[in-house]
C-alpha cells in the first residue's frame, strides 16, 4: 500500500510503499553525518525511494543530485517524488547497478553517500519480500561493490559518506582503504548513553593520509527512553 | 635517576629510572583490558622495565608470563624487578628484537600483549632521551612489526591485546587483519565522557571470523577532573 509521507524538512514529500522498502533512522542519521557544500556534485548509490537525495536537498539545496537504484518499483516511486517535489532540475535518479554508476554520473564527482545492505544474505531476521532483502542483505551488492563504485565516482578529495553496522567496523575500514578512500571520521550511533553501538557513520576521503577522528557519539535516546536533544535537532523537531 | 615504585598490587614494586622511561596509564588500563585464564602462556611485546607483566602477574597468578625488550638498559631494570618480586619461576624476560620473539617462546602462546611505540618516527613531541624515543616511536618497531611478531607467537584462536592511538585505528585493524588476527573488540579510552577518545583497546583473536564488538568507552575522568569510578577500580584505589 502506498503512502505519501510528509518530511518535515522544507515541505518536502515522499511515496513509500509498505510492500516494498520504508525509509529508516539510519537514512536520516546519515543525511545529517553529510555534509555538502554549495555546487557540489552527490552521488547516492542504491537510492530506494530517494529518501537520502530529499533529505540532503533540504539541507542543501544549492548542489546537484544523483542517484541510482536497481530496482524497479523502488527507482518508479523515486521518479515519482522528485515530480511530487517538483525537484527534477536538483534531483536525478536513474535505474541501474551501481557498478556501472562512473559511466552515468563520471569520476570527478564530490560527495558519494551510502545506505547500503547491511547482512550478509542469509543472516538476521528474515525479511517479508524479496524488494527488502535486496535492499538490506548483501543479495545483489556487497560492502566492495559498494565502496569500489564510490571510488570511482569521487575525485581525488572527494568524500564518502556511509551508514552500517558498528560490528562490521573493520570490513568498512578495510573495503574503503582497499578502494583508496581512507577513513578520516567516525561517528558510533548507540541507542542510549551506556549502550553498545550498533551503527557507524563513516566518512572517507579518495587517496588521502591516514588519519582518523573520532566523534562524539550520536545518542539516540535519553535514559528514560525519550528522544534526545541531538535526535530531536535531526529530525528537526519543534521545541 | 632510578626509583622503585610500589605497585599497590599484591606489594609488588617496579624499579625505574626517569632518565629512560617509566611506565605510564596506558600500562595500567591494558594490564585490565587484557584477560588471562589460568595455566595460559603470556608474551609481552618490548616489554620495556616489565610494568605490564608484573600487573597482569599480580592479577592472574597462576600463569607464565614471558617478555622480551631490546633496550639493554629497560631489560636490566625488568631483571632487577623479578628478583625484587621473587618472581623468577613465574616471569621470564629476554633481551631481543621481538621479530625473533617466535624462536625463544614457540607459536602456541595463548596471548600476547603490547603497550608499543605509538607514532611515526619523526611525529610528535621531541622525546629527550634515545631510550625514549625508541620506547615511544617507530624507531625500532612499527605497527607491523608488533603484529607480525604476534600473530607468529599465538596458537589459533590466541588473543592479542593492544593499546595504541586512537586516530590509528583504520592502521591497527589494518595489520591486524594482514597478520590473521581478526579483531573482535574495541574500547575507546578517553579524558571525559564527552571527550574525543585518545586511545585504543583492541583485542585481536587468531584466525577467527569478522564480527567487531564494541564495549563501552573507558571514561577517567568525572566532569569535575576527579579520577572516575572505573580508574579509582583499576588502580586498586581505597573506597
Amino acid at each position: 500500500m502506498e503512502r505519501i509521507d510528509d518530511l518535515q524538512l522544507n515541505g518536502l514529500k515522499i511515496i513509500q510503499n509498505k510492500e516494498l522498502f520504508c525509509f529508516g533512522t539510519d537514512a536520516v542519521l546519515l543525511a545529517d553525518f553529510a555534509k555538502i557544500a554549495a555546487k557540489e556534485r552527490v552521488v547516492d548509490l542504491g537510492t530506494g525511494t530517494g529518501i537520502l537525495l530529499f533529505l540532503l536537498y533540504g539541507r542543501q539545496p544549492d548542489a546537484n543530485y544523483f542517484g541510482i537504484e536497481i530496482q524497479k518499483e523502488l527507482y518508479e516511486l523515486a521518479q515519482r517524488s522528485i515530480l511530487l517535489n517538483k525537484l527534477a532540475d536538483h534531483v536525478e535518479v536513474l535505474q541501474g547497478d551501481i557498478a556501472h554508476a562512473a559511466e552515468y554520473f563520471g569520476m570527478q564527482n564530490d560527495v558519494v553517500v551510502s545506505n547500503p545492505p547491511y547482512e550478509k544474505d542469509g543472516e538476521g531476521l528474515a525479511r517479508k519480500a524479496e524488494s527488502h532483502r535486496i535492499a538490506r542483505k548483501e543479495v545483489l551488492v556487497d560492502l566492495n561493490g559498494v565502496c569500489k563504485a564510490a571510488s570511482r565516482l569521487l575525485k581525488t578529495g572527494g568524500r564518502f559518506y556511509m551508514i552500517h553496522k558498528a560490528c562490521r567496523l573493520t570490513d568498512i575500514f578495510d573495503e574503503m582503504r582497499r578502494n583508496r578512500m581512507e577513513p578520516k571520521q567516525l561517528r558510533l550511533v548507540q541507542a542510549k548513553r551506556e549502550s553498545e553501538p550498533k551503527y557507524v557513520l563513516v566518512c572517507g576521503i579518495k587517496d588521502a593520509k591516514s588519519h582518523l577522528r573520532h566523534c562524539p557519539p550520536l545518542v539516540m535516546q535519553e535514559e528514560d527512553g525519550s528522544e534526545s536533544p541531538e535526535v530531536r535537532r535531526i529530525y528537526n523537531r519543534p521545541e
